[in-house]
C-alpha cells in the first residue's frame, strides 16, 4: 500500500486511547472540545466501557452527516465507540449502514453480571460477542475480520453498482486484546496472535484495495490506513510493540499516539512518496470534506487539516500536535520538537502490581510513576534524532531556548482560546449498559437492566 | 533495493563490534576460531586500535585469496580492521586493490603523542585522516563517502571492461562515530547528522545499482548490503538508534548483533521478498563461494552457510546463532528462541561515569551491570513475539523446557568441538602504531616510533 500511495512517519492519532480517537476522527475536534474526555481527577485517560452514560453529542458534527450534502452513502464496519445508548446510535449520526459493536469486544463472557458486548446490524442487534459471535480465548481464533471484510467488499459493491459516493469506516479491531485471527492465519507470522492478527488484517485490506481495482474505482476513491493508539504495552509481547517509540498505549509519549499511516490514491497520490508532514487523524475530517468538495463547519473549532497540499504538491505545513491525557496537556510537539509539560506514565501503586505501559524502557525523568509538572520548563526532545524519548534537550542549550521560544506561544494561544465541551466521561452507572439493545427481543436475548444507580466513573490512569 | 531483492529481518553479525566481525565475513569463521578476540579478562570485547599487535594470521584463507581460484580480482574500498602491521596488509591476504585504512577514522588528531590513522592507495600510504582526508569535527563535514563512492565506480567499469569476474568489499565507514557527510548531504535527514550519513550511504549504494544497470552486469552480479554490528548507543541520539532492539553494540543483546540485510541480484533472487532465514555475516563467505563455482576449505571449520537455497528456493534451514564476548558465549539464537547464558552490558563503574550500552532501556535481570551466569538456567526469550528481549520466559513453562532441551545439545557440540584460535588481541604496544607507514617518506609524514613495550592490552568491556 505505501509503495502504490504515500507513507506519513509523522502521523499521529488524537488521544493514547480508542473512544476519544474516534470522536476524533469523526468530529475532527480534540476530545477536549467534543467531549470525550474526564474531568475526575488529574490528567486521567478515560474512554466509553458499557457503564459510561455518555457519548457523541447531538451538536457534534460528524463525518458521514457533512459528506451528505455531497450524496455520500456512508456505512461502519466494526467499533463504533461513541456511545452505546440509543441517542449514540451511528445511524442517528449520519451513518446509512452499520456492521459492528458499540463497543471493544471485551468480555465479560457471562452475560448475567454484565452483559456480552452486542453486534448491530444497522439499527438491531443481531447477536452478541462470545454468543453468536464467537472469539476462542485459548486459540485465539475468531472468524470477525472475515466477517468484516465480507461487509466491506458488499458494501463498495453495492454503491460501485449504484453509483453512489460513498464513505466506508472500516474500524476493525482484531489487534485489540483479547487479540484474535481466523484459522487460515493463526500461527503463520513470526510474531504470535498479534503477528497473526496484523497479517489478517493486512490480507483483508490488501483485498479492498484488490476491488477497488477490479471495479475501476481506484482513481476516484481515496483510502487511509492508520490506528487510533499505539499498541497496549501492558499487554505485550502478546498485543504488540512500538517499535523505537517510548512507551504504549495510555501514555503520551511515542508509543501512545504515533501511529501507522498511509494514504492511497493511484493517479492523484504520488507512488512510493514519504512526507514528513505532520499529521492528525482530526484531518482526516478536513481532508475527506475537502474530496467531496464540502467546506469544514465554521461555527466551531476544527482541528484537522487539509492534507491534500501535502498529499498532492508535496507541501508540508506547519501545525502543532496536542498530546491531552483528560482535560490536562501533557505535551505538544511543533516542527521536529515535542516538549512535555506533565510527564506520567501510570501511578506506583498500578506499576507495583505489575501493570507496565513501558516494560523494558526507563528514562530517567521522564517515564514517572507520579504525575511530574514541567509546565515552566517543559522537556524537549528532538523527535527526528531522537524518536525514543531518550535524550531532553539540555535547558542551557541555545536550541532548547530557541524550540521553547517557538512553542510557548502556540501552546498559550491554544490555551487561552479552548473552549472545552460537556465531559461525556464522567458519570456511569450499571443500568446504561447493553442489557436490552433494540432486536433483543428477536433474539431472545434482552436481559434485566438492574436499578439505575448513577456514579463518578473510577478511571486509574 | 530491498523492493527489488530480498530482505533478511534475522540477519547477524558476527560479533558486537567491527574488527572481529569484519573477520568473521572474510574468514566465514567465528572470532574465537580465526584469533579476533581476547582472552584478558572474562567475556571482554576487543578489536583493532592502532596499538594492537595482533591481526590477521596468515593461516586464515580470506575470501579474496580464494576467489582467485576462480580468476576474480578484488578490490577493499574503505576500513580493512584486521591489523595495521605490514603482514597483515590487504594485499598479502588476496585483495588486489585497496583504497581506504587500517583502522577506524579516530583522531587522535595530533600525530605526535598518536599517529593519525593513514589512508593507504594499494601499498602505500596517501595522507592521514585529518589532515589530507580531513573530517570537520564541528560540522561532520568530509567528503569520503564520495572519494568510497568514486572508488567503487571506478573499479567496476575497469573489471567490466577488462571482463573480469570481480569482488568488492565496500567498507565504507561513515556512521562509524565521529559521524559524518558531504556538504550536499548534511542537514538533509530527519534524524540529524546520522540520518545526513545513512542518506548519503543510501544515495551511493543507489549509484553503485546504477552503474551494473548501466553496463547491463545485473544478472551477472550478486550483491549484499548489511552491517558489521548495531548503533553505538553510547554517542545516541547522534550516532544512532536501533529501533524496536535491546542496546546497542558492544552487547550480545538484538541491538549489538542483529542487522539490516538485502540481497540483491535481479533475474535470479526474486523481487520484493522478505526471508525469515537465520543469517549469519559469515555466510557471505560461504554463499560467495558457492556463487563463484568454489568449494569452502575442508580443512578447518567454516561457520558460514549456502545462502543461496534460502535466497533461490525459498528455502529456511535450522541453524544457531551464537553471541560471543571474547571467548565467552554469551548467547544463542535458534529458530526463533534466544538463550542468555550470561547477562551484562557494562560494569558499574563505567554506567557510573555515563557510559550507557542501553539508555533508556532497563529489563530487570536482563541489562545487568554485573556479569550474571546463566549456564544452568539460561534466561530464553521468543524472538518473533518479544524481537526486544523484555520477556523472558517462565522457567516453569512448558515452551521454556522444550526450547531448553532443543538448545542444550546444540551448545554442547558447538562447545565440546571448539578449537579456540590463537588470541590476536591480548598484546598491545605503542611501538606498533601507525608511525611510518610505507609511503610515508614520499609524503614527509614518517613519525618516530617509541621504544618497543608489548603490554596485555586494557579491555574495559
Amino acid at each position: 500500500m505505501a509503495a502504490e500511495g504515500m507513507l506519513f512517519p509523522n502521523f499521529y492519532t488524537a488521544n493514547p486511547l480508542c473512544s476519544p480517537s474516534r470522536a476524533a476522527l469523526l468530529t475532527g475536534r480534540l476530545p477536549i472540545r467534543n467531549g470525550f474526555y474526564t474531568t475526575n481527577g488529574h490528567a486521567r485517560n478515560a474512554y466509553t466501557p458499557q457503564e459510561v452514560v455518555g457519548g457523541i453529542p447531538d451538536t457534534e458534527l460528524l463525518l458521514p452527516e457533512l459528506l451528505k450534502g455531497a450524496g455520500y452513502v456512508s456505512k461502519i464496519v466494526g467499533k463504533w465507540h461513541l456511545g452505546h445508548r440509543p441517542r449514540f446510535h451511528p445511524l442517528k449520526h449520519g451513518f446509512d449502514e452499520w456492521f459492528g459493536s458499540p463497543n471493544c469486544h471485551f468480555g465479560p463472557y457471562d452475560n448475567r453480571a454484565r452483559p456480552n458486548i452486542p453486534v448491530y446490524r444497522d439499527w438491531e442487534m443481531v447477536g452478541r460477542f462470545y454468543e453468536e459471535f464467537p472469539i476462542n480465548h485459548k486459540t485465539g481464533e475468531a472468524n470477525l475480520t472475515q466477517i468484516y471484510l465480507q461487509e466491506a467488499l458488499d458494501f463498495i459493491k453495492r454503491q460501485q453498482a449504484a453509483q453512489h459516493p460513498f464513505f466506508l469506516y472500516w474500524a476493525i479491531d482484531a489487534t485489540h486484546a483479547p487479540v484474535y485471527a481466523s484459522k487460515p492465519f493463526l500461527g503463520t507470522s513470526q510474531r504470535g496472535r498479534y503477528g497473526d492478527a496484523v497479517r489478517e488484517i493486512d490480507d483483508s485490506v490488501g483485498k479492498i484495495l484488490n476491488l477497488l481495482q477490479d471495479l475501476r474505482i481506484v482513481e476516484n476513491t481515496f483510502v487511509f490506513f492508520t490506528s487510533d493508539n499505539g499498541a497496549a504495552l501492558i499487554s505485550a509481547p502478546k498485543e504488540g510493540n512500538n517499535g523505537p517509540f517510548l512507551c504504549g498505549k495510555q501514555t503520551t509519549f511515542e508509543g501512545g499516539m504515533r501511529e501507522p499511516a498511509i494514504a492511497w490514491w493511484p493517479g492523484h497520490i504520488p507512488a512510493g512518496q514519504v512526507s514528513h508532514q505532520l499529521g492528525s487523524i482530526m484531518d482526516l475530517f478536513t481532508t475527506s470534506l475537502s474530496l467531496a468538495g464540502l467546506e469544514p463547519p465554521s461555527d466551531r473549532v476544527i482541528d484537522g487539516l487539509d492534507l491534500l497540499p501535502a498529499m498532492l504538491q508535496g507541501q508540508l505545513m506547519e501545525r502543532p500536535i496536542f498530546y491531552y491525557r483528560g482535560n490536562t496537556l501533557m505535551a505538544v510537539t511543533l516542527g521536529q520538537y515535542k516538549a512535555h509539560f506533565w510527564t506520567w506514565t501510570n501511578s506506583w501503586e498500578e506499576f507495583r502490581q505489575g501493570i507496565d505501559f513501558c516494560p523494558g524502557q526507563n528514562v530517567s525523568g521522564v517515564t514517572t510513576h507520579t504525575q511530574e509538572e514541567h509546565t515552566k520548563l517543559p522537556l524537549i526532545f528532538h523527535l527526528g534524532r531522537d524518536p525514543g524519548e531518550r535524550y531532553p534537550l539540555s535547558f542551557a542549550s541555545t536550541e532548547y531556548l530557541n524550540v521553547l521560544d517557538r512553542i510557548t506561544p502556540v501552546v498559550q494561544q491554544h490555551q487561552e482560546a479552548l473552549v472545552p465541551g460537556q465531559p461525556q466521561l464522567n458519570v456511569c452507572n450499571q443500568a446504561v449498559m447493553n442489557w436490552a439493545p433494540p432486536g433483543c427481543e428477536k433474539l431472545g436475548k434482552c436481559l434485566t437492566p438492574p436499578e439505575s444507580v448513577p456514579e463518578k466513573c473510577s478511571w486509574p490512569h
